[in-house]
């Protein structure tokens, strides 16, 4: 019989324990500064309707990334971001919860794209918003940049120090006012200053589009900095002091990292205000490592009561198995799970040998038998070289008859003789 | 425009916040039992190439509870159980991995069953597995039943206590050989003795089947106890003296709630030992709340490397969100996850109070703000209120200038001016 394939199927992932440890450790910490922040998390399905999924009516004809399916007559998918569940949640909650409502996701989703670098097609996504009923004061914008920035911080030890790019979408749309700019305009400028990196001629394109002195105009954001356009209207002045305040409230609360950069717009058309993108200091490569906005309709197409707010995405895949696989990330923390392994000299010691396990695992010393007793004891000191435990705990004859252990320190080679509450207190280093 | 619907479809789990933090403490708590006993984390893809979850060959018959679809030329599914992906990875990885490998899977599932109580459609469950390359002594079968009996343990403050209940595959392997059953007769016999407690007259029944006299013969079991057919040949006596082994094993570890009842079967032909099934002796209603066994072939299907282990299932969201569904769990600790709403007399208090919230979250402090600052106080209080805050920080012109704040008790009352460093040792209860 042919065997079946034991790799996992292109764009799916699959890491090694050690490398697993270090995801969950990132993942613990950052869901810890959310928690701290008051953001509840949501553990949403993974599948959902397809009407809820997308707009079109003809499912058949959806070309898309998305994983649809179909059982009995229900048409589904599975999610693509976290966007949509929310939206579902929050508008068939709404009597439930407390606005603003914060809340977190910390889930797998799905998209069937090209396989590349750093793309998945089933990622874990951390999903933050903070919400409100009709409106949500500017001041949250200032605040979820904060909770981002500390969780990013959270993992610093790991993946070096980030920073914070951050774009305002009013202070366009002032300037694209002031300018005179039509819609089609508007967007064609939206669309270019989104590219700007990426063009060899940004000003001569943007010319094109919008007239030679509008270009110059705009190209000032970039050379003179956005405050050079203070006293030119009430619209800009509202715009750029708004950006000030915003810049202090970080400050005030400690987070100094940020940078306001004009050409930072997320192409999705929901952002109304402020838009930003986080990357790391030490992994430009990795471009943006999560990012976010204001927005101004969450919940249009399952609730008549509008909901608006600000959130954020953190491409939490993206970032860190990226970095494991490219072993850009330091895993010696994560080696040594293993506080002590049990090795037992014949079955007659195993009961006493048992009895010792549990009381290591009561103490949370993190221990492992080798209860195949009639092995020799260089197979047995081998298993725990392997498993690479910090200490292993002897048992043999003597030891059951003194009701003590001998307990070696893998990596002094010491071995001493103790009793039971001695050997807790020397794993535990007390 | 229609709205589209804000329910989950049918069988798919969704949690109101406070349910959601007791689910995710149990998580936590069973998953540090496991890390403590030496599991691995695995984070399997919840995606499978059709042909690693189904062994039919043709595809488009299967008629099955598996979500199935297809992308591009790929046929593939949705996992339903974690054994299927930990004999794949485990086949695939022999050679990266140590052996005895424990591993566990704190995952989603997937079946497309009928809509029942405690059946869903997506669900968590919690595999943990002992493996070895060849064989693995019968030692580790006792280890995993008292692992996973302290991960129930780790939740009875919630659920209630757990009993295991244990029967023995290879006790009536013997016996059934005592009493000269062909292969048929002894299949029958496991299947009426696994539904025994259905049936109005099991003796009967097996009768039909094997004979008055066998029937007779394996009753006594149920009348006697297994015990009382020691010394009738080796290989009972051999059946009979590892389960008192495993008996005292788990006596040694402390693991006082268990009971051998040889009605055990478990429905699933690859058990070759030890099965067994754990009971919440405050909800009986919900069955058997997760189990396994001994297995001798893992992964065959995957590689020519003999798997064979030991290993369980827990069906979390099978346990938890029933029982949070009915109201079985007290939830009061849950209920106030905020130690500290900030309210803010105004925007010139602004960055004074964000920099207070900043201190409270270094302290690990949850705290929310009310970014609102232009609201009445009393429609501030109101938001702490109904966030079930502990404290109230509120902040004013007056703590701005003397670098106070006016902390308020949200249970007594009481509301006293400190300074920073005096609220948080107070909201920490120092």
């Amino acid at each position: 019989m042919d065997l079946k394939p034991t790799k996992p199927l292109s764009g799916f992932i699959e890491l090694l324990p050690v490398q697993q440890r270090c995801f969950d450790e990132c993942a613990n910490r950052i869901q810890k500064v959310l928690k701290t922040a008051g953001f509840s998390h949501l553990g949403l399905p993974a599948i959902e309707r397809a009407e809820v999924l997308t707009d079109k009516d003809n499912w058949d004809e959806i070309t898309t990334q998305m994983y649809l399916f179909q059982k009995g007559d229900t048409k589904m998918g599975l999610r693509y971001d976290g966007t949509v569940g929310l939206a579902r949640y929050v508008a068939g909650h709404k009597n439930d919860i407390v606005f603003p409502f914060r809340a977190y996701q910390f889930a797998r989703n799905y998209r069937a794209e090209r396989r590349q670098r750093g793309r998945f097609r089933e990622f874990y996504q951390i999903d933050l918003d903070i919400l409100g009923q009709n409106d949500l004061s500017i001041n949250y914008d200032a605040e979820i940049v904060a909770v981002l920035s500390n969780a990013y911080k959270s993992l610093e030890k790991y993946i070096g120090p980030a920073t914070v790019k951050v774009g305002y979408r009013k202070f366009w749309n002032a300037m694209f006012e002031m300018c005179g700019l039509n819609p089609e305009q508007s967007r064609a400028a939206f669309i270019l200053i989104d590219k700007k990196d990426k063009l060899d001629d940004f000003a001569a394109v943007l010319s094109d589009e919008i007239g030679v002195e509008n270009s110059n105009v705009i190209n000032q954001v970039f050379t003179n900095g956005y405050k050079s356009f203070v006293n030119q209207n009430d619209k800009l002045d509202l715009a750029i002091s708004e950006l000030d305040d915003f810049v202090e409230s970080l400050d005030a609360m400690g987070i100094k990292n940020v940078e306001i950069d004009m050409g930072i717009m997320r192409g999705h058309a929901y952002y109304t205000g402020i838009v930003f993108e986080f990357f790391l200091e030490q992994h430009p490569d990795l471009g943006a490592v999560g990012g976010g906005g204001r927005y101004d309709d969450l919940a249009s197409k399952f609730s008549n009561t509008k909901i608006v707010g600000v959130g954020a995405a953190m491409g939490f895949s993206r970032l860190m198995v990226t970095l494991l696989q490219d072993d850009k990330i330091d895993l010696a923390e994560f080696e040594t799970p293993i506080d002590a392994a049990v090795l037992i000299m014949g079955e007659g010691a195993k009961n006493y040998a048992v009895s010792v396990l549990s009381k290591l695992r009561n103490e949370n010393i993190a221990a492992v038998p080798y209860l195949d007793t009639n092995k020799k004891f260089k197979n047995q000191i081998e298993f725990a070289d392997k498993i690479n435990t910090k200490f292993s705990v002897i048992i043999g004859e003597d030891e059951v008859n003194n009701k003590t252990v001998s307990l070696k320190n893998m990596s002094t080679g010491n071995q001493e003789t103790l009793s039971i509450d001695a050997m807790i207190k020397t794993i535990l280093g007390k």
